[in-house]
């Protein structure tokens, strides 16, 4: 490989492709460790087959999870059948409740109405979005606050911000952002940190949990005026923004650690399905600046999708009384 | 007054004794303007006995408020006394349930539920703390959430925090925090904020709020490595400590807008009573940098009674439609 024959950008992508994601560090003379997202969760998910092995043996019950899909986006049926592949490879029952676009509201209540009574399902996500005359607050506000497994419901939500309660479920994402920090090492409490984003389903309760685990939380934003020098005092930077590349290696403090929630499409005609999905953060100059970082893809989302299966054996636990 | 007859502390205090508090400014020599909450509690009682005054005319009712109270402590007597009397005062009728302290938890559960179904009743406060041996998390998330003028309640604390979700109520003190900033002319926008505590009835809905006004927080506390350094970043300071004067005039950026949230009973036996209150920030020292600041008592305190009296009102209306 003639690497002067490409341009910077291109030679990482090429590489990445080449290579394996660990050995990225050693190759680019960088002392950046790259966190890897995939391993992680593959453990994980041993745990959980384990786990769910045990259960079948011991009480000859399993863990299900039901999935409401309401329309036919096509980003939606990508997500739900990497859950269901997850949930199969573990050992998690599945059921999937499609309802064409036009529906109603009440026939969407009525079915997780259903679900909330039925005792083979501990777990329930609604796939977001719903169409825009399907009243999501109301959606999401019906689920049982028991099978909530995706963890938005606002009384898991309030019971995650309040010092002393403890929620039920915790939201995947910002649960699977923590796992990364801690199954690598990084030390959270007493650290800075900063979590640039707020939205409801990552960066806010991303916040609160860190907040949880003892951090100091500055959360950036849109109206924040000086996101850059913000950042660039955080020891632990979690970023949820859906703008790719907007962290630059110039708002990372030397040594930082760096969880990248973003995915992001971004349009390229080099492969074959026209696009390919990059972080928030523009990773290439990033590793030469922190001491961490997640990549993406490879990062926070295979992690994101372990916690769902995570949260359903719990609710599975809790439900069937399995210690 | 001969001031050199005086230590520095004797001479502020007598000083406060012989002056109105909005004249501290000019005498002091110091351009920091004094919050004086009761004048704003004032303002915003008037607004509701007027509001109250126009509902009764029209509809033939008026809000209630039920207070619970466990136990004989001294300190819920006084702070159940303060809130009876400004609700006399507004024209909303209250209902007080005393219990003794040896009282069962279910005795309580049934008094909640009875008042949860008293259409008189559209507020419910449970005076904190509780006795040992009562459940106060069981307690609170038994008050209905449309009752929970408070806003303790996990529902509603989790629509505080998610964007684009509405709480039926937010939590007095920070309610009133955010009155007192606008009242006085104070932009949260953009701006950075450090909130000095993480109680999950001041300090972190405090937190949650500054952000839903678009300020860049950060929260600080027991765990954080240089409180003194992140709190004299920020433009807007809000302190929630229980600790009496742990913020110096060091901490504070010049020019910063403090809202002292703190309440300490501080041995004084120069007085009658034996000790008087203090708020967390050293206030002789902070109006010496900052642009404006809360005085304790006379500042957050008032305001926090008067939000208590606006949640009840919003209440009564939601229940009898009466916009």
């Amino acid at each position: 490989m003639n690497s002067l024959s490409l341009s910077p950008n291109l030679e990482v992508w090429f590489f990445i492709a080449q290579k394996p994601l660990f050995l990225l560090e050693a190759a680019n003379g960088q002392t950046a460790n790259v966190i890897n997202g995939k391993s992680i969760a593959r453990a994980i998910r041993a745990e959980i087959a384990n786990e769910i092995c045990r259960m079948k043996e011991t009480i000859v019950k399993s863990p299900g999870l039901a999935i409401v899909l309401v329309g036919g986006r096509r980003d939606s049926r990508t997500f739900i059948r990497v859950k269901l592949k997850a949930c199969e490879e573990v050992g998690i029952t599945t059921y999937v409740e499609e309802f064409p676009e036009e529906c109603t509201e009440d026939e969407v209540l009525r079915v997780v109405s259903r679900l909330n009574n039925n005792p083979s399902v501990n777990g329930i996500i609604v796939q977001l979005p719903l169409p825009q005359h399907v009243d999501e607050e109301r959606i999401v506000n019906f689920v049982s606050p028991e099978k909530d497994v995706d963890g938005f419901h606002p009384l898991n939500m309030g019971n995650l911000a309040m010092k002393g309660r403890e929620p039920l479920f915790i939201p995947c994402a910002p649960k699977g952002c923590i796992e990364l920090l801690l199954r690598s090492g990084v030390e959270i409490m007493g650290k800075r940190a900063v979590v640039v984003g707020r939205s409801k389903i990552v960066g806010l309760p991303t916040s609160l949990l860190l907040q949880r685990h003892h951090a100091t939380v500055s959360t950036v934003h849109s109206f924040t005026k000086n996101p850059e020098q913000i950042t660039s005092e955080a020891d632990i930077v979690i970023a949820d923004v859906g703008i790719p590349n907007l962290i630059r290696g110039s708002w990372l403090k030397p040594g930082a650690v760096v969880v990248d929630m973003g995915t992001n499409q971004v349009q390229d005609p080099g492969v074959d399905q026209g696009f390919c999905i990059t972080g928030d953060v523009c990773y290439e100059e990033a590793i030469k600046v922190v001491s961490a970082i997640t990549p993406v893809p490879g990062g926070a989302g295979p992690v994101t999708i372990a916690m769902l299966l995570s949260n359903t054996l719990d609710s599975a636990k809790r439900a069937f009384e399995f210690i």
